[in-house]
């Protein structure tokens, strides 16, 4: 059976990115894929710092361990400076190919300004250079404070078919790419 | 059966891009697939103006049609100024979602100088706009120019086996990425 | 006297980006600065194909002349397929080092959807491959097909104030950076 | 008078980044002007968490005033994963225009493998976000393993050359830049 991981990247306590991985996950999981979702909020990971292992941070190996696992990845990340968080990136600097080869991702980022593909287009080049996979169809929300309604539910019904279509494809074509060949 | 059509992006005479596609071509086919290498220099193409059809211009149609009935693509290039060549975006820009859309890309650049992934990764964002997938295995040759013996072969034995590793993937992945659901 | 050249990327008729480049042209004009526009619709130009010279075409040395004579430069493009046009990419690489080593360029892209800075990161590393700079202060103008009234005019005023901070970026920094150490 | 800040993205005991940055602002520093160079692993900075303030952590502050006093900025990180290292994007978030607008900036990478410019792209993209400059030299060092003797001095003449020039442009530029219109 396929299983999905979801990391999302911002730490702030109202994370709209964690919202939309959120949902991202839940229309996931409807498909009938198991879905973790780590919340790096809650986990204590430190600074890569270039060393393999970390034995005061068990939680590296908590990371290490749910992407090894997993076929796929939710990857979703505010747009700080043009690009990924570094909270995310840092998070991926901690794990290398045998986490993350051959994983298929779908990438979502979250804008406070006017939209832009600027944060997926580099994790689209770092995933290829860990030998993953990312599914065409992606997400990046703008203007992100005025996305959600009070109950959490996307406001534009074509963002919310980009994540129907976003859900299908990352399901589907995981479940293609890891099959035997 | 799978069909890849194989781009250059170059008009020189002794062009480098299109003798290392010429390889990555018969390394594919040898995989039991069907392959349409499409010479630039030997077509007669406009350059894009917005327009869809370009009557005057047969070749259009036969790069479109070419395309639109592949499951695969390798395109290749010389790397000119940091990006691919204005003659392979040329040919991308007459095409669009219908020929391009759900296509499975392998990509290679050539550079006279120290080898570098810049148009490898501007290929991978505008293979990304018209939805298609680009494999993980990319090829980048630098010092093109010594790259090849006079016979033709790859004179480096790690660069003839990413050729290797380059056309299983693109075969085994375009084979998976193009089967019914 | 600070010379600033511009090249628009699109051969469409009705083509907005040379709209968006005359309109930059104007305001820099303003500024008490020459300017000459190119108007690639107007050239005739072949496809690179790697040779120094194209006798049987003159505009290339009309192109590069009118470049390696300008201290700065800006530079228009539709984007097509997230980067820039293989019409513009084309032009650029009929020039070399020569021509737009030391260049200080603006950048402008149009585009018929959302917005997006995809062509213009294109054009960032590409002038920076040939030794060139680039402002800070680059306009993307999406939905293009609304952007200019009956008369030519920029119908969002903020899009108006970027022109003009793009010309003054432009040519404050132009003399700045040509000017002797 | 102007002032450069150095900052090294990485936390490795034997970091060859912080190695080269020491390096660049030692040439820098030989050129008359006055240079600051920050240490992150003698830093404790916090994860980003979107917050403006960081009570707990004055490092932050310290980071803050030393990039906002500064002219020009030399930013030196490993390639981790084809870009720049979460570290270093950390401590980019911890920042924003207050401290990074119209700031001078001298891009260097270092890798392990094979070079490449992935780090440096992302990097310029980056620093034009937060509308900052980057002068065209950059330095990207592969095989990094075998750049540095025993001494600490670099062993190709042809890299330690690039060292001087990116040190001159850096400096004359950011002269230039930063001076009254």
């Amino acid at each position: 059976m396929v299983k999905i991981v979801g990391i999302g990247g911002s730490l702030r306590p109202e994370s709209y990115s964690q919202q939309a991985l959120n949902l991202a996950a839940l229309r996931v999981e409807a498909l009938g894929v198991q879905v973790e979702v780590l919340d790096l909020r809650e986990m204590n990971l430190p600074f890569c710092n270039g060393e393999d292992e970390y034995p005061d941070y068990p939680d590296v190996e908590r990371l290490r361990n749910a992407v090894k696992q997993a076929d796929g990845l939710i990857l979703a990340t505010p747009e700080y400076h043009g690009s990924l968080s570094g909270v995310l990136k840092n998070a991926l600097d901690l794990m290398s190919f045998e986490q993350l080869s051959d994983k298929v991702a779908g990438l979502i980022s979250v804008l406070g300004g006017q939209s832009n593909s600027n944060a997926l287009n580099d994790l689209r080049v770092i995933m290829r250079w860990v030998h993953g996979w990312v599914i065409p169809e992606q997400i990046a929300i703008g203007q992100v404070g005025k996305a959600f309604g009070p109950d959490g539910k996307l406001l534009d019904e074509k963002v919310s078919e980009r994540f129907d279509q976003f859900a299908q494809s990352l399901v589907e074509n995981t479940r293609k790419l890891r099959s035997a060949a």
